[in-house]
């Protein structure tokens, strides 16, 4: 359905930075500029670019929409998988195919309900081929297993290797959260596919008797951001903690990352969940927030936009509503700072760099937004 | 002189933890008990455990004190040398020899008058055998060059090295900030000497040209706090940055950490001082803050009285008044968490762990005092 709000944007004379609502606000090292492109999007989830510079936003309802950078939102596009829609599950993240301009596929990760009839669901991820606004040619190339009943912690994020592996993050499902210490299943991992949904016969896994060949990493918790270093190639993910605990990982093949088994997760009374931050065979995080900021999507800033944040990575975060800038040097954290407090004052969902080098985001919202911050500096 | 607060506490029914003022806190995973062992030092400054126990403690008028830890301040400890107590200079660090129970060497760093009789000072540090009540054999090993008309930035820490260096942090005397570029000079310098001032011959600029031999690395600002990693044996050091851009750095020998060509420090309205945070030849920091928590000293602690923190940085803030404790994973922070907010309320001017593995402060303070956070977990 067209959203009343986003309609009326949708008109010639409404371009960006002309009648939409724009607030600057100052950073250590630049001054920005918050404009909302669009709004009246329900609960928007991931954000993808097209070549043509328009946008691919999930709404966690089922719907896919292009988003024009003029505040055009268009119809739903048609022929998306069906999702269960409930609690944190939904339709969830995009990604375009690193060849789409030659082949047209578009990724997307859901919760998808047992197709056996089940009352379980997982984090699927199907593709199809964007052909004006229809999915064509859509089949699924991932199911996560089992399907569980459960409405929590589906991960998930898409992110593509500069060798073609499609990353997909998972969540622990919560209640399951023990099958992430365990390789028969998918829960708590983050797996390693080829684009067509078949599995790389070097993952970590793969032929080994009891583990699921799909799986990259272990004893994650719900990874709902992931990005790639755009020098080392190396995947980074955030996963929430519980109740705290944030973490920044960067996965290695086969490696465990400790949950539940080790946390530095404290309770909202701040008293420790678990007496074991650290566990022989696990990997301690990169880094972690206590409390939890709530994160949500990360990426690698490499934009024009704003020179001083080049190589910084940036995690976006639900419930603290803002953006942690983390300066690296190599891969080491050496400061952090929050971005966009009092800014944007909504839950962010998902955190993406325009081809433009601006920041976009979207807002977890009923009336939710997508915002782009620009670069204000005199 | 005596201080009639110290003296109330200096009799034997008031031992620590007694009728001491003890204040409880939560953190995210020890309870914590401050105690007030001392109070009545005055602009207290650097703290030296003694093998009894005893802790001796400079204040920064020109007097070093015996404190025991049932509170008694001793007096005056005689032959101390005269020191230029003048806005941020007068007496400052102490440290023991490693092998003080042979010896008898403690070490005392100062703002030294310019001994010729000219306006300038610099920071000089002296050493002498206490015996009793008394310092003999005072002998000045080390004395900043050169003598410089400023009240601001003597450093200074005294740290000895796993190999028997003595390491000395010093300032750029900030109106001589450019200084800390060039190698002439000791602003803005670390120094490595031995014990009895000798240069060690394979310092990295010993031998050279244009170059004075106690240093081991430039580009600093103020150098407030040194400590040695217990596992790597490599000195750590915190400086304070322009209103912003404190930093932590590990530094090399021979190597420049920048000031003032290159800084993270901001200013008070948040606008950039330099655009230059990187420069070439110049090392990043390890780790910094924006804004400034005003950095004094650091340690790393290796205690059994908080199991949780062994390993981990913690670096005393003057203006936040606050512990930084930076969790390390090797060298790299990965998460950093705010210690004793609201339980200490007076700026902290000296971090050390005692020999009971508790956490020894004092304060920045015309009543200043010792404090001991203890472990209060149930």
């Amino acid at each position: 359905m067209f959203k009343p709000a986003a309609l009326a944007l949708a008109t010639a004379s409404l371009v960006f930075a002309g009648n939409a609502i724009a607030e600057t606000a100052q950073t250590e090292r630049h001054n920005v500029e918050a404009t909302t492109i669009a709004e009246g999007l329900s609960f928007p989830w991931g954000i993808a670019f097209l070549p043509n510079g328009d946008a691919l936003i999930t709404e966690k309802s089922g719907t896919l929409r292009r988003v024009g950078m003029n505040g055009v939102i268009g119809e739903a596009i048609t022929n998306v998988p069906d999702v269960v829609y409930k609690s944190q599950g939904g339709l969830l993240d995009v990604a375009i195919d690193p060849n789409f301009a030659d082949n047209n596929w578009v990724y997307l990760s859901y919760s998808e309900a047992d197709p056996a009839g089940g009352e379980g669901n997982s984090t699927a991820v199907a593709r199809g081929k964007l052909i004006g606004n229809n999915l064509q040619e859509v089949e699924v190339i991932f199911r996560g297993a089992p399907k569980y009943k459960s409405g929590a912690h589906f991960g998930s994020r898409l992110v593509f290797s500069p060798e073609g592996y499609l990353f997909v993050t998972l969540g622990d499902r919560y209640s399951a959260m023990d099958d992430a210490q365990t390789l028969d299943n998918h829960h708590g991992k983050v797996v390693r596919i080829w684009p067509d949904g078949s599995v790389p016969e070097d993952n970590p896994f793969a032929g080994k008797e009891d583990a699921l060949p799909e799986i990259w990493s272990y004893g994650h918790r719900n990874v709902q951001g992931a990005a790639i270093h755009p020098d080392s190639g190396a995947l980074w993910t955030v996963e929430h903690g519980p109740k705290g605990g944030d973490e920044i990982n960067i996965p290695k093949a086969g490696a465990n990352y400790g949950w539940p088994i080790a946390t530095y997760g404290v309770d909202y009374d701040n008293s420790i969940i678990s007496e074991k931050t650290h566990v022989e065979g696990t990997v301690q995080p990169h880094y972690y927030w206590v409390p939890s900021i709530a994160t949500s999507n990360m990426i690698f800033y490499t934009g024009d936009e704003f020179p001083a944040w080049q190589g910084d990575v940036l995690v976006a975060a639900l419930k603290t509503m803002k953006v942690a800038r983390l300066d690296l040097e190599g891969d080491r954290v050496m400061h952090e700072e929050d971005l966009f407090v009092d800014l944007v004052n909504q839950r962010i969902r998902d955190i993406e760099q325009g081809p433009d080098g601006a920041i976009y985001l979207v807002t977890d919202d009923r009336n939710g937004k997508l915002i782009r911050i620009s670069n204000a500096d005199e």
